[in-house]
């Protein structure tokens, strides 16, 4: 088949939601074109922006990198160590060697270093590993943000992501998450960092043909961790439904994101008391309004204590309590 | 393993969604209780109604017709004749027997006889089975119900059919049939009938269990016309989730119907200029207001005429040009 936009070329990639095929160049237009049209739209980034990309070493974070510095943003990547054996290891080699051959040297926090290695915690505080990684991520990706004076925090979550957890959230009509799920969470006085998803209108079959022919080498396997998470069920459901309809879940997203959709507008007013408190769980990204400061780190929070210091202390109780009992 | 309700007998059925596994008799008191508390919770049926169940010889409707008579209501049974060869007849054969053995006789409406059978109106009017025999069921349920003095109809949609039709109108946020979804459409002065779906707190496995424990014979088969249907691809899709999830499907739509949910409610003030006219196109049921008379048959309609006359029309006009064709 010829590419369907140049019409001279093979075609590399084949796309049923857009009725279309394209060689490998075509096709770097055709994705980078959908990607800014996502920024644009939501108005995400400006040009003055500086904007540290979150990199995980998967396919999607340095494929948003990659992108980023093409179209002439200002960007700094930043790399969490999550201390999980192997898989750590692996993740950050991908991500340094992909900096390395942009001229850049991502920020890299160790969580070992900072006393709360993902596995370890999980064990301690008897929570979910991916519950855990998800406040300890989020109050990172804010702290270097805010300290290193960035205007702006961008993730690598792509259309097969956020349609996942908008389905999940539907299932279980979760309201407050419902309001505020969006691809463009403002900032907020008191330190709180705007945090946006540039690709949001591109797949995930889209996001890793476009990592393959650019040549950047990612991590391709899941993390150990999230093996049974939800969100793959979602994930597959969805999968199935777009295998038969090319084109569901582009529509799905964009007619939930439509601002007269009355579940977001409603939801914001309507919240359930239950929903609420969930939602002050995950955070100043997640909660509304001017956030104050944590009483233990200053970190912008909707609670007394931040949920990573209260996460802090819960594994800190636990491995004392453990010491003692060794002693015993 | 033992019955969770008696305690004595084996379990016969297991329900992963109910935490439950009961015995056949047991199961029943299960199974009518939780369509009487259907009925009850949304206020569907009273006990002075006259009730015209629509079966179509599947387990749905034989079994809710089934209960509705052991819980006392006072019902007659109603069957289209879709024309569909074969499938038709074994069908009706299976309307008449279950009708017999509870002493009744079945209404009869043959689409042949009233010049629409749906194969041959589809190939002339070049639409889709489903979308016809939709019209056409409507039109017949409405009709019959009016001129017999019924004061609701009641047809056999369970859970899942309800929930997969909730996830295709989210899907693509068909915010006019969001609105309209529910259990209990209202009637109408101008002979709109009101239309309950009393089996909506049952899923197809429960009902398909019931039917089979209580010894109703019904056709195993689908509807050879439907093999394409969306709505199979959505209920798959929710098939995996609640396989891995029990109790999902309950969770999403009484969540739907939850009356605090700005979706629905909504929906009905701000439906868009295009869902609105889909919307008139299924006719009375559908709409909102009172209805007014079609020009043409009488029936209860939003537009000049109605959509079952509409279709006729088509196919009429479809017919004599084929005549005149073969003539020349």
């Amino acid at each position: 088949m010829k590419c369907k936009r140049c019409r001279r070329a093979e075609a590399a990639v084949e796309l049923p939601s857009h009725h279309s095929a394209f060689c490998p160049d075509c096709f770097f237009v055709f994705f980078r074109r959908q990607v800014t049209e996502g920024i644009r739209k939501l108005r995400l980034l400006a040009p003055e922006d500086r904007v540290l990309v979150c990199v995980s070493g998967g396919k999607d974070s340095l494929v948003l990198w990659d992108v980023l510095i093409d179209e002439g943003y200002e960007t700094e990547g930043l790399y969490i160590d999550l201390g999980i054996d192997g898989y750590s290891d692996r993740s950050k080699e991908k991500v340094l060697a992909y900096a390395a051959s942009r001229g850049k040297t991502p920020i890299v926090v160790e969580l070992a270093k900072e006393g709360i290695p993902i596995p370890e915690a999980a064990r301690c505080a008897r929570m979910q590993e991916c519950s855990i990684c998800g406040t300890v991520k989020r109050y990172f990706f804010n702290r270097v943000a805010a300290e290193g004076r960035f205007t702006v925090v961008a993730t690598g979550h792509n259309l097969d992501d956020e349609t996942a957890r908008l389905l999940g959230n539907l299932l279980h009509w979760q309201r407050g998450h419902l309001a505020r799920q969006h691809p463009l969470l403002p900032g907020a006085d008191g330190g709180l960092v705007r945090k946006v998803k540039p690709l949001w209108r591109v797949s995930e079959v889209e996001t890793a043909a476009y990592g393959f022919l650019k040549g950047i080498d990612y991590v391709t396997e899941e993390c150990p961790m999230s093996e049974d998470a939800t969100s793959l069920v979602y994930k597959e459901a969805l999968s199935r439904i777009e295998d038969r309809m090319p084109g569901t879940r582009i529509v799905f997203y964009q007619g939930f994101l439509d601002p007269s959709n009355p579940l977001r507008k409603g939801a914001e007013a309507a919240a359930p008391a239950a929903d609420t408190a969930r939602a002050t769980e995950v955070d100043a990204e997640e909660g509304a309004g001017t956030p104050r400061a944590c009483a233990s780190c200053g970190a912008p929070t909707y609670t007394e204590t931040c949920s990573f210091c209260r996460l802090k202390e819960r594994v800190r109780k636990a491995r004392s309590l453990r010491a003692a009992g060794g002693s015993r």
